[in-house]
């Protein structure tokens, strides 16, 4: 990158015009995802925004009216909107190479991630599933086994992980800026649970707060297993003791909708996790600080385009998305990688939540196409990330229940 | 919406789940936006992330080598990759209806919007054009002619009246929540054009500094029209007089790069528009305070999902993007209608300018399908914002050479 | 307050003019707070602003020579400046009447808090003492019974809850604006102990590190204490268990610099406290955020004007010190009380900390000249919140030592 | 200043400890300010603040019965307390020179500094005084020569100018770290005049839109010269032409209540100043940011405790009062002797006010007891400050009636 031309030339030189290598769009098809449904819609925007992947089939909703409405409006064939997953990924694999789906986008309650996430992988197909993985640990490693024995590519959407400024932290602690990490807060507070919504018509409540449906906890299944993926994430530490307190301040409620844990990390880094869905009046506050023996980072959902610098003895920095800053403040191509827009042009969660497609595609692509990833690309969660997470919250349980102060963190 | 299931029925209810009634995808064809470029980049961003537009042919650069790999890279058909914007209208007029492009985006600099928005609407395709909208307010004036006289739309992306937070801003002053609107302040500071990066081998500032490329003035054509059409959108007020200063800081300019203007608006409203290129490190610092007598407010394109209200004798109040807020704090059907994921989550920039697009779309799509667009859909810049736009820059820079304070706004 | 006259009104009718009944000053003596010292010129700055407490003595430093300089700088009579404090007591008290000091503040390291405050209550001096009040429980207990017994008024800075926005807080969680609290999170992250100051010559950093004069916890002594006020402060609520994590993570140093406590208060509430002073590129960033079934608020000492409240279903609030609002939003007369100045002018911290000696200074002259104290005058930290803060230290340090999960919190 | 020992340093060596060279506190008279009254008790504070100033006399209100209350109150020798300021003075001249007062506040309406002002500084005696200075030019220009002639001093309470980051901005800008400066707009927007409250009972309102009190302009002298000092102190760079345009927004009211003014500096820099008193919702929101060709800064009064440093090619940088950062980047003596506690504890307004009277009575004492005042005690708004700033009220009112668009700024 050139220096003194100013940030238009972030997006020109590194990535908007940066090759596009892929033959071809992929093909994706969708389990969930209909039109009575949230998150299958952002999905979709994210896969679609860089136009280098389009729907070509889909078994929307259990409703076979819901399905065949959401496929029209989609603008899907008829004859490819599927009553079944099982339907789906057996007609599609009769399909010829050249017209069936590429991959499969998992976006149904949890308890419906597993068996199709598992029959996708055994017929051929890549996939990409919501997170918590599985409703099981069991059931996460079984994944990691066919994983490992397809050699087929799982991607998990832990969309905090694909915001610019998210990278550009994990590449600064890596780089050594912070000196060794001795201290880490993450937290995931929302407020929207904070009544018994699940039994006032609020679906996505209701299946959430479902033991059945949802695991062994809701707090750490639905936002938790985010805020440990992002301590990870961010500074390459894993989690090795935890000591947690899970409440259900709801009456009524059937699972836990706050949680608080204490963190052992590696190499003796200490941490602290909140999830809450009962801190009325917040929205999505994820936040993570980090703290090295020479400065501390700070980085806020709602605020993801700021990175927030603080050094021992130097005024505070804000790195900011898009930027062609000189050496020694060059953002990380993992960053630069990962924006579409130069600097001042707020980037958000739906291209943070692309970006984990994109990578995605071009990952898949290539080892279709025989060319060799690169790191940036291949830089998106993936079913270990899944495993760790699903161990995350049953060792969480596991701590909550216990009256010994610290639990092992087991796999 | 109903009360206190919390913000994840916005998406849900409000738009996410809305019935698509388009019946096919559109169509585009593109004039600019090659590799070498960047705004076409964003264009197609914004223009896919709905999945209810594809890209199927287009003119993508006066160099035919990148014109030719940047429709590969776009997996576009090679038969459809132009030389020229006359043999795309040209052979795409000659398509079958079913095949053929439903609309043109421009994306090439000012001096080149003018003969391909003509020709387009000419021959019966829907326009997307880059602000500026032309050179000379003649120009503009002549495709407005051509609008009314064809019925075609032409829709202009000035990007940040996309937003959420700005439509509600709007939807406030109109329902007078602030009561007789007293002062408008407005700014568009950016730094990018400190130094005399058009000699360095940046392309978009090369052209945007060329007086025959860009037109009468740099830095109001480029980035004050925004801030008057933000001004004029949000107010509902138009601009009767000014009184500007510009300046060319940089040495070896062509253009002026910052300017300053007094506004008066109608109904004795007052302002103050600075738009700048050489304010040294800002990014696209877009901010606009509006005072009524019993109250003000405030965004912020760098902050996007935030509208801050300041009433008098109340705490301040900060509107977010996204809310099932409860009346009397109800957020207009214009902001929720623009936006795609619950609070929290933040949308940014891109998104702003997909909301562009869908209305253009959805707008075309009921006018080809004999529907009635809402009032929502219709809401996106049009082709009498594009003459509105070139007018400011020839009356301001008329007020610049003027030694009367006063230049009265001709249109 | 009259409506709609504007803010300045709010320091007119509320405080600047409210009558000022002391009929003459108080006079302070100082133990500690020399040329070399930090906390004691804070003190006095905050003693002499509101005009009503002058500095008629001092036994200023242990070093004869720092003593008697900052006695003279202080513009002390040279025959009130005393070797010690046993000599500041006796030979004030010897004075007449109308001359010795009234009241005495210990502003010396933390071993230094018991025996010149024991001494000064016992010769009928009221107190003003630096936190923690003493170095164990015992001594606390001990102070707290000579208070009973004398009848003299001890006060404790916590400088925190001296702030407008703090008290409008717990007024606004009193009046049950946010229904039943559910959650508390409070933090004091510091940087300025990331390395090893103590051995650097840094004079705070050595006696604060070493036992003997700082007591059984650095982190909890210096700052969780504070936090640990706030949160009592602001909520009504008292801690009943907790469950300690204390590190050093200083290489050589000799107590814990960093802790996180995990906390049930009654009535169900839960929270976490987080305090340290390894987070490097923190400056002194107290936070509390609490949370009840229809709302929460978040307040923080680097932004001190400024209460945030998010309500369910409206937009967010941000409440500002010194505005004279409209119902239903009037500030607390326990927040106007404590204001200085109009609303956008900020006050910070050395406000904060005058409104605790302004408001002992009230209740002390009304003591002694026969007046009832106000609720607001009686707002100040006293010698019970000094023994809860000695309890909070022991109890965290019993949990650390624990394996237990769950440590009851013993007075 | 010692590296890597952490901010307490900073007050520590810097200032709470520096020396104090007065030999005896400084006895402050005062005109105005009685219980009735808003500024005086601003004054007070921040003459007090730093216990080296003590008031000794007063002629605190037209009303006797209120300016004896006020003495009683301010703790004031009842023979101390005058019916008019010429009473005082005469008197006070009479007294022995260890005791007589030794300077004079004036802080009554406009219309009555100069009469004071004059005598006092005939008599002997210093002077501090609100602004605007006077009514008229003439009247400042007659000040000046009498300070000349008596050789006392002077002090303009010009209270943004004192804060610490207002001062390190002044610095960067002089030190060259920005390069030429290019652009500089500064504003002053309130809302507490956004009704008719002169009517309505308000005080402060009355005289000042009072033209007989106030003098030819409201927003002007009221505010705007606050924005032009502000302007001129951080840059310094004096104001050459300017092109205003003032309005009466309320009805009825006599003077004006908003004002927009384009500006040229010497050196070819450009600015744009706004003041306004009906920005419905403001408080005190002064705030400026200036550009030169390398970068930019930034600071606002609400949040005064952050300067924000804009750099091209740079990540953003937030400079925190009361920080002992390294080198590069160590604070100017400028804004640490102007500080007085430790980084990330706010200092506010009345700091920012006591460090003019702090620097003030430094000046004068040393001047009175032969000292030479350094560099930084010297720093404070002078009578020169004060002629400037009534040569721009009226140059802006000359300019708003004037066709012409540019007036120069006459002296």
């Amino acid at each position: 990158m050139k220096t003194h031309l100013g940030y238009v030339y972030l997006a020109k030189e590194k990535h908007l015009n940066e090759d596009n290598l892929m033959k071809r769009k992929l093909r994706m098809g969708m389990v969930g995802g209909g039109k009575d449904a949230f998150i299958g819609a952002v999905h979709r925007i994210a896969a679609f925004m860089d136009g280098k992947i389009e729907l070509v089939c889909g078994a929307f909703s259990v409703n076979p009216e819901i399905s065949k409405q959401s496929g029209e409006e989609l603008f899907i064939a008829p004859d490819r909107v599927y009553a079944t997953y099982e339907e789906m990924i057996s007609k599609e694999s009769a399909l010829p190479e050249g017209e069936r789906m590429d991959f499969l986008t998992i976006v149904t309650p949890n308890f419906l991630h597993f068996g199709p996430a598992k029959l996708a992988l055994e017929n051929g197909f890549d996939v990409v599933v919501e997170k918590p993985m599985t409703v099981t640990l069991d059931e996460a490693k079984e994944l990691q086994d066919i994983v490992d024995k397809t050699g087929r590519t799982l991607c998990l959407t832990h969309t905090y992980s694909g915001y610019p400024m998210v990278k550009q932290a994990k590449a600064m602690v890596k780089d050594g800026h912070f000196g060794k990490i001795r201290k880490i807060v993450v937290e995931y507070p929302q407020g929207w649970l904070s009544r018994l919504s699940e039994r006032e018509g609020n679906a996505g409540a209701a299946w959430r707060a479902d033991p059945k449906k949802s695991g062994l906890s809701l707090v750490m299944g639905d936002i938790g297993t985010h805020a440990a993926h992002l301590a990870e994430y961010v500074t390459g530490l894993r989690i090795k003791e935890l000591c947690a307190d899970l409440t259900t301040f709801v009456e009524g409620r059937l699972l836990d909708d706050d949680g608080s844990v204490l963190l052992r990390f590696e190499d003796g880094a200490k941490g602290v996790l909140m999830a809450s869905q009962i801190s009325a009046g917040e929205e999505n506050a994820v936040r993570i600080r980090v703290y090295g023996e020479n400065g501390g980072l700070e980085w806020a959902n709602e605020d993801p385009n700021n990175l927030i610098i603080k050094m021992l003895d130097q005024p505070r920095q804000i790195y900011r998305t898009g930027n062609a800053y000189a050496a020694p403040y060059t953002l990380s191509s993992f960053a630069t990688h990962n924006t579409r827009i130069p600097a001042g042009h707020p980037e958000g969660l739906l291209e943070s939540f692309a970006n984990i497609y994109r990578n995605f595609a071009a990952t898949v692509s290539a080892k279709r196409e025989g060319r060799t990833p690169t790191a940036e690309e291949l830089d998106f969660p993936s079913v270990q990330d899944g495993v760790r997470g699903m161990a995350f919250v049953q060792n969480v349980v596991a701590s909550n229940e216990s009256n010994e102060k610290w639990t092992k963190f087991v796999l």
